[in-house]
């Protein structure tokens, strides 16, 4: 138990959805240490909370409850779940949003041709649909089941709750179709732009261990070639490659804001080559 | 005791004035759960901080302090009170920033003609006026009385000490002239566009209870027509009607954003009537 | 021991940097209060965020953490540091971001012509260049020793450890050339502004022991004259001044905003005479 829940959402911070989340667990977990990851998720972007929890859940202590409100589908039949790692418990809606935690988890218990199916398989033991209204807040709002029952449901897991007291094991996830750098047959990588940070800084989804060893890089995106890695944000001028604090290669610019400067969004293409 | 103290404030994201707050609060009361509500109130806005307040207080601990900062007057001759109801316990601005709270008690002990009124006589008991200055800061400020007064008032709230140390009760409290959705001589309802959420969507004035039974609904604002309400924000396209997660009418567009679409903002008239 | 930590960025809030340092913070000290000061700062802006720091740690308990992450030389020979005075405990990057603390600390010891050579001496002997990787988070990012080096250090600085477990003692730290209104030939006083809080008030270097006594004040910013000071924000119409919470002279508009009024922002300069 580390008594700590995270929150995720796509409610802005002008209003009071996230306080009567918090309300909510404090009433029943007094004691919990609760942590803003995102409020400011872009509205019902799934993969955006996806990759942003991704980016932070290991840096908290495994016990933490990390609890994810980013809920295009609340009151149609989508599934509430709950899911346990060794990482992490984990709550939302079952839209995909816990890809990245699956994914990692999948990796971790063995290499796979097929990261999804594994992924799907591993957490199968370990996830539960939320059924059991008993834990709710009565009366339940069609529109805001983060507060009526995922606010209470992650204040009873960082209470030690077992994740079998809300409902039925589940032996299927929704899991996003995340992309994923590929090697071309002329050995480059092919990536693109999932995120840009509030620097302005282009983070991709090629992972340092995607990247050839002892060659120097040639980075392209768009119009744009970079030579080289740098191994921090204080070298260089104009546009520079590194690798992130998450272990991403990610584009930036020394003083300034790499989106600004090129114009590039979330969805870019990256492409990776040895010179 | 709770030992919760939420904040509600028009200081905005980039000044430390929130952090000094909390630095007060936490050197007399250690322990305590520091929740924000907004701090993205419009400057000196105290009727958006009243509705703010009004729809998440009740998800909080009974003995919960609920303190309020939105205060034009600072410095001037308005009084510093708290306020306590079954409900929370409040402190703020005599200016009217509690008075969605004292209509809800003033409906809560029972129905009135004249809720105003009730709600004057209701808060009177439970009132005092903040006037004892050996709780307060020294040396106070002219123009930040929610750190030098508010604050310190608050964290000994959090604690336990009563109302009456803080100074001598009050029988009329500031009430702000609430808007209030109205039933027309056709029997229509006629209300307003109150706030706009951080997606869009617009909150009115119109409570569930407010609404005709039994009919199918057709709601009007500006030149738009609304045939009937959802129960989500996931049914339908285009421009939609339901009761919002804080028992509220309001009108949202699923995946996008009513206020964007419509071009209408708080202030904005809507009629409700059975087709 | 307060076990209070803050912390001031400028990582602003759209991703999950923060929340990665509070995630190490609450895995080494999991009663902490975290409280955000500003993740607001201007990104890179050392000066910024010297400055809101100085307006706010005072209001802290003594033996409060202060953790402060504007960091552009991240990666490079800039050293990190902690420093204790005693009024706080503060751990950062050298480069001049606690200039303030470290000047109020040399003016508390101290009348001084050189109060810069004062505040490097005084804080000599309680300033640690934290070298001790013991403590580190591994493996250490280039990118992010927020999260890896500092949040570590500062998690345990709040639970008691002696700064000394960090690493050897400095003689000299990064100093600001730090704005400081000056009194000119004629009598009169010639400041800037520093910074534009959230309400748009411009916030000076003035402060209240620099004016003249006994006068009544003119003061000139840009094309603007304004006649006398103001006690508080609710006084008069137009560009009024006074002393703000801080203790720095402000200009301010009652009800607006002085910066959307006269186009003045941080860096202009202002002068105080007699009239």
């Amino acid at each position: 138990m580390s008594g700590i829940i995270t929150l995720t959402t796509d409610f802005g911070d002008s209003g009071g959805y996230i306080a009567a989340m918090k309300g909510v667990i404090l009433g029943i977990a007094p004691e919990t240490q609760i942590v803003d990851i995102s409020h400011r998720i872009s509205p019902q972007n799934v993969f955006e909370a996806a990759f942003t929890l991704a980016t932070v859940y290991r840096f908290f202590p495994e016990n933490t409850v990390h609890l994810v409100v980013v809920d295009p589908g609340v009151g149609t039949g989508r599934k509430i779940i709950t899911v346990k790692t060794p990482e992490g418990i984990f709550v939302g809606p079952d839209n995909g949003v816990f890809s990245y935690v699956l994914r990692d988890y999948a990796t971790q218990i063995g290499p796979s041709e097929d990261g999804r199916h594994r992924a799907e398989l591993a957490a199968a033991a370990q996830a539960v649909a939320v059924t059991n209204s008993r834990h709710f807040r009565q009366p339940v709002s069609n529109t805001f089941h983060g507060r009526d029952i995922m606010a209470p449901v992650a204040a009873m897991l960082s209470k030690g709750f077992e994740l079998t007291a809300f409902g039925e094991p589940m032996d299927r996830l929704v899991m996003l179709d995340l992309p994923q750098a590929t090697r071309q047959t002329d050995g480059s990588i092919l990536g693109r732009i999932v995120i840009v940070d509030s620097f302005g800084n282009l983070i991709t989804d090629v992972r340092a261990d995607d990247l050839p060893l002892g060659n120097r890089l040639r980075v392209e995106l768009g119009k744009y070639v970079i030579s080289g890695l740098k191994k921090t944000y204080a070298e260089g001028t104009g546009l520079i490659a590194l690798i992130g604090s998450s272990g991403y290669l990610e584009i930036a610019v020394p003083g300034g804001s790499a989106a600004a400067s090129t114009g590039i969004q979330a969805g870019g293409k990256i492409r990776i080559s040895s010179e």
